[in-house]
């Protein structure tokens, strides 16, 4: 079956949004069996949007489109849709009625005003449920493709993909091949060296492909397996599944959509250690990724952004010769962060990070990117020098990478 | 001129990694004037690559192609594109040196083994510089379309677009109508309320459009103009700006790129005042946020994330009555962390938020999504009730900008 997706929006095609609709499509299409092939971004003119419905029209049995379906004037995507398809455009009761219950449930700060632009849909299309928004979906069959069209609110085109869009394609798809995916998250290695290790895994003639992807700063690699019965499918994917384990060892910290704050987040729970953190470069963003998980206020019980020398020595008791001798950013300062947070929270783990973050306040001896990161323990503290490249941005994540990385590592050797 | 782009990748055509490099390369050539009108997305498929550039060739004069020129084997890009335009494929020397050049100096962690791939490119080609990686980039010009390859890695890829795309794509472009793009970035207001405020703004028969896009939690509202003439161009846009920066007020916290968190840091750094940060359900993003902009030692001293009630206690001196009468989550906690964290740091503000993040902890009268946020200042001190909705991020993300745009207004007012 194929299938393509466009997205509509000024806001994309010049750039000013980044468009993760395409990729959540995708992702959920892929669940099921579902390939895309093409996917196509056009902005909010009437002439483009026309152009795109028909080009890939000619080249795919089903196109999902999000974007465009607004309360304001630069959404046209319905009215592009009835022109593409030679259909009038209808005010749609069902539609009316829905954005007129919607409007006043929606924005509990302010109510927004009715409008019933986003009632009108072409002819002889049939509604697509909007759970979450005043803006109706719709779909409808025009020279053998079923196209669909949503808003572009992420939330909503979500609910409205899963519990309408896919529902109705797999009713309809051919599936005579079962494809089926996993992944590996990795951080530390380079490409070619994964490329290296993972050598002679895939084996396309059998239907088993590999794909290397770079995140920055961590990469994917996903294992994708394809046959015509389930079991064979799972077999293949089994097994290269567990080579590839095998040869990349502690590089892995997780499979699928498992993060890295979730694996440590994980590792924590079932440690049954609590954690506090002494932030410097990183400036709050350890501690921002430990509590993005929920349940985190099970391990973690204070984190502190000791900026400035002062806020050092007052919270976390480092003394004021340490600091003169060897530094804020320095092995033993990061140690005493580490050791000082864990005994003034009286937490099982302290972790500390102090470095140059940039752009500026590098020397010689410690250029931007000097990092060290220390972990105090109950059985020792762990101290380490890290020089990372980049932008302020980049330091700062790689920091923050590698030092629950090392967290990471720790909890799984205990 | 009519320019089209196209990523490749499984990766982004499977909704693992969300494409920003379309984006990137509209964005810089819209600031030259430069549209582009369609960007097509495909997957490491040399079937679906060729397609792609002889149908993007059929439209456009223009075609920059990103991704698919890394060492591993899952890269196709350099082979399709010699198949495409009826090539060969040739080991390029210049770019062999190169490729063994970079090898060895990048990653100071690991060096990855040498890999002619990357030096094989379609016979006839021009290598397009790339001083930050080992893929070289090429372009050639194919049945009267300039075709531009590029690898996918952003901070290369930008680079190389910069350094050597733009240039030869604007001495080549036919310029004959100037446009000039201008944003403000609002929060606050629904997006039916902005399209109220900004009614009659837009004039497209004059060449002025207006574009509103919703990135949760805030909103971008565009504005473009287009003339023959530079002074014509710059007028139109002027007059526009100044009439919907003064229908939007206080909504608007910034311009063009500016986002909230460099707006605030602006006002911070003029205003002379210190900040210090008690964060407890948005765990540290604040000072992330804050701490995210080069410069912010000069005004972040400290920020603490007291998750547990012992750290609030003990770090901040929140009394343990307060606590047992109103709860952590209560605007008199909130009030007691932000002039807490004032006096203990001895800084000029201090901003506190308390709340329920979620998914569980809510109760009938403190729903998950009830944030207090709190604000001490030398002239006062204001705390405020919020209910926000959505899922644990969303709850996080909008008080962290609902904080931020609390201390924007005092700042402002001051």
């Amino acid at each position: 079956m194929k299938i393509s997706t466009l997205s509509i929006g000024d806001e994309l095609i010049c750039g000013q949004v980044i468009d993760t609709n395409a990729g959540t499509v995708a992702s959920l299409l892929l669940a099921e069996g579902l390939r895309i092939q093409r996917h196509l971004t056009v902005g909010d003119n009437e002439q483009d949007i026309i152009g795109a419905l028909n080009d890939l029209g000619r080249v795919s049995e089903v196109i999902i489109v999000t974007g465009g379906l607004g309360p304001t004037a630069d959404d046209l995507t319905s009215r592009a849709a009835a022109r593409a398809t030679g259909r009038r455009l209808v005010v749609h009761e069902e539609a009316r009625a829905h954005v007129r219950q919607m409007s006043g449930r929606l924005n509990n700060l302010i109510v927004c005003p009715l409008n019933d632009k986003q009632a009108m849909i072409p002819s002889k299309s049939v509604l697509i449920p909007n759970p979450n928004g005043t803006a109706c979906g719709f779909h409808l069959m025009h020279n053998g493709s079923f196209m669909f069209f949503m808003p572009g609110v992420p939330a909503e085109m979500t609910v409205m993909l899963r519990d309408t869009v896919i529902p109705y394609i797999l009713e309809r798809a051919p599936r005579k091949r079962i494809i089926r995916a996993a992944s590996l998250n990795l951080f530390g290695p380079c490409e070619a060296e994964v490329d290296e290790l993972l050598q002679g895994i895939a084996r396309p003639e059998q239907g088993l492909t590999l794909g290397i992807c770079v995140a920055f700063p961590w990469m994917k690699v996903t294992l994708r397996a394809e046959a015509e019965r389930e079991s064979a499918v799972e077999a293949l994917l089994a097994s290269a599944l567990q080579t590839a384990r095998n040869r990349l060892l502690e590089y892995c910290f997780s499979s699928g959509d498992t993060g890295m704050d979730d694996a440590v987040a994980e590792l924590l729970r079932n440690s049954g250690l609590t954690l506090s953190l002494a932030e410097s470069c990183s400036g709050g963003l350890i501690a921002k990724r430990i509590t993005d998980i929920p349940g985190s206020s099970g391990y973690f019980s204070e984190g502190v952004v000791t900026y400035s020398n002062e806020a050092k020595k007052r919270l976390l008791g480092v003394s004021a010769e340490l600091l003169d001798n060897f530094g804020a950013v320095s092995a033993e300062c990061a140690a005493a962060l580490a050791g000082g947070v864990r005994l003034a929270s009286g937490s099982d783990l302290g972790l500390a990070v102090t470095g140059i973050a940039g752009p500026d306040g590098g020397s010689g001896e410690k250029p931007v990117g000097t990092v060290f990161i220390s972990l105090a323990a109950p059985d020792g503290c762990w101290t380490e020098r890290f020089q990372f490249s980049g932008s302020r941005a980049d330091v700062r994540t790689l920091t923050a990478w590698t030092a629950l990385d090392r967290l990471r590592r720790y909890l799984l050797k205990r």
